[in-house]
């Protein structure tokens, strides 16, 4: 029996509302826009109640289906993670979390810190029976859609134990968020012929392939593979994933750039892209970093959900949908089958050292 | 006294006839447009004469500035290095490099086999006195021209003195390749406050910042600073590096899709492109790879150039010009420069360790 279990969809989300450069603003308008798509949702709102009921009063559609817990504290987005936690155990952050664990809500979203939502939701949570070390797993466009990628930051180093137990949990998100059947799971590598890379690599795809997990492994991808559509999950240690995906950032940012210098570049390509725009608008739309929002803290036993911290309302209400769709999948319930099945065992010794000294250097 | 002193920049380059996918023709080719803009260079190739006459005598121009050396073997791009090391003792490659050792080339470039390339090329020039290690450095373009980033591949994992090496390497290639004065150097990291990345990165920063060579070292960088125009030189280890190049090129060509697909997506859009394509073309030519050919095996006693497998002869003319500046500038010379003044201590002992074992596996 998991916190999961006693957990019903119809819980309502907590909301850090005071966490990222936009709150409070943002939380409620995001609020309002996953309200508008999905009239299901139910939300616990975690903040200065002063400063959240007048934009709640402007939203009648959020104040009818939500509550305001006040709160005086908040993380600020330079404290330490070790401070956060001995500190903040009043704030949004902390409470949002705590709720969760208490069974008042399903599941947490916050825009703050990201090493304080860790290290709370790690020590409220506790890692999922099985899984050593939670992980971050994200979204980015690809070819067909879009392609997960664990670890984004939370792990620096990386045995192959932590890279298989990422296969099994990037594999269930990308069934239960993105909605493939089948999902290919691909461990990213460099193809060198002369160099195959870290040893735990090898070690972690060999230990896929043995384990009694059925799995759409293709083995190792490169770099170019994270956008090319051949990949649903892309598995890497927190230092690679990280590099991967701001580097994939900043290129697309420049790609932008270059396209809009491009279009600017004389009277008759301004005109030209007066007549091409409604294609460049969805391109647009299809790309918009907004929509791949969320990120989920998985390995966790509850639903934790980081929004970036510069996340608008429109972002925000991408991690809503994220948070609303690992509740309602039971995403963590099928980790834990899959746990099962691959005969994992328990971490909770080594746990139980993580988490006095998780992040907190 | 090094191997680079004797060679004058009138000696030919030697070129690897028989390497990459398009060789010889792309080899041709690449040599007279790159004689077309530069009419000092002379050419060695080293391949088979009934293959290559035919191609030379219709680039009478190249023909007048080149010689053949005729040779009847070549490595293959599926051989492993260490096959390579002992059986192609008589390849295009194998004996290209030699003649560089030898003073009648200036330098060697290569589309064929990396590891084999760089195996050999080490065997044959060694490491330039007090580097240990030598890297792969190449060119991207970023917001402001290009970006120099090493190590790409050459060494998975990197010590921090690697790094130091690597950073004292890649200021001296960003002033004679790129160009720049004062070249911005920064180590590739991940930026969460939480996690400040390997021990190893830190100990690197803290070896620039206290190393006599003046250098403008602004710290760590991240992945999206990459083609941000605010770094000229990212340092990384080989398996980051090649991870972060291959994700760029990978988001570059997606983006590139991406804009095909707006662009074509109605008869509106197209017509628009008709009046935009100037300014696409001029894009198209700013980010063209093939103007980004041509990574260095930096840190040898000789100058070894490696173009890309399927490299056609544009993108070899650009390797072929990296090999020019590499000589033309003494570039070699510069490092050592570098390395007498920040004291490097030798390496000769664990050199000659390394040598044996270089890329067998």
């Amino acid at each position: 029996m998991t916190a999961e279990d006693s957990r019903a969809t119809a819980l309502p989300l907590a909301l850090d509302a005071m966490g990222g450069d936009h709150a409070p603003g943002a939380v409620v308008n995001g609020a309002a826009r996953a309200l508008a798509k999905n009239a299901d949702l139910r939300f616990l709102f975690f903040g200065d109640e002063a400063a959240l009921l007048p934009l709640m009063q402007r939203e009648p559609d959020v104040m009818r289906v939500s509550e305001i817990v006040h709160t005086t504290e908040k993380v600020a987005s330079t404290d330490l993670p070790s401070v956060a936690l001995r500190k903040a155990t009043k704030s949004s952050m902390r409470l949002a979390i705590d709720a969760v664990k208490e069974g008042r809500a399903s599941g947490v979203v916050s825009s703050g810190n990201t090493g304080a939502f860790m290290a709370m939701a790690k020590l409220v949570f506790r890692t999922l029976p099985g899984i050593s070390r939670p992980a971050i797993i994200g979204m980015m466009p690809n070819k067909h859609g879009d392609v997960a990628m664990l670890d984004l930051g939370a792990n620096v180093q990386c045995s192959a134990r932590d890279l298989y137990d990422f296969a099994l949990m990037g594999n269930a998100y990308a069934r239960a968020i993105l909605g493939r059947k089948n999902p290919a799971v691909g461990i990213l590598n460099i193809g060198s012929e002369e160099i195959k890379g870290h040893e735990e690599l090898r070690e972690a795809a060999a230990r896929i392939k043995a384990s009694p997990v059925k799995m759409n492994f293709i083995g190792f991808c490169e770099g170019n593979d994270i956008c090319n559509g051949q990949v649903d999950v892309i598995v890497t240690d927190g230092f690679t994933g990280n590099i991967a995906l701001k580097t994939a950032e900043g290129t697309s940012h420049f790609m932008y750039m270059q396209v809009k210098n491009a279009i600017t570049s004389s009277i008759f390509s301004k005109l030209g892209y007066v007549l091409a725009r409604p294609g460049f608008k969805q391109m647009k739309r299809t790309l918009d970093p907004r929509r791949f929002n969320g990120a989920m803290l998985i390995g966790l036993n509850g639903v934790a959900i980081k929004s970036h911290g510069g996340a608008d309302g429109k972002a925000f209400a991408s991690a809503i949908r994220v948070a609303h769709r690992a509740v309602s999948s039971k995403m963590n319930e099928r980790i834990i089958e899959e746990l099962t099945i691959a005969g994992n065992q328990d971490y909770e010794e080594s746990n139980a050292n993580h988490d006095s000294l998780a992040h907190s250097s």
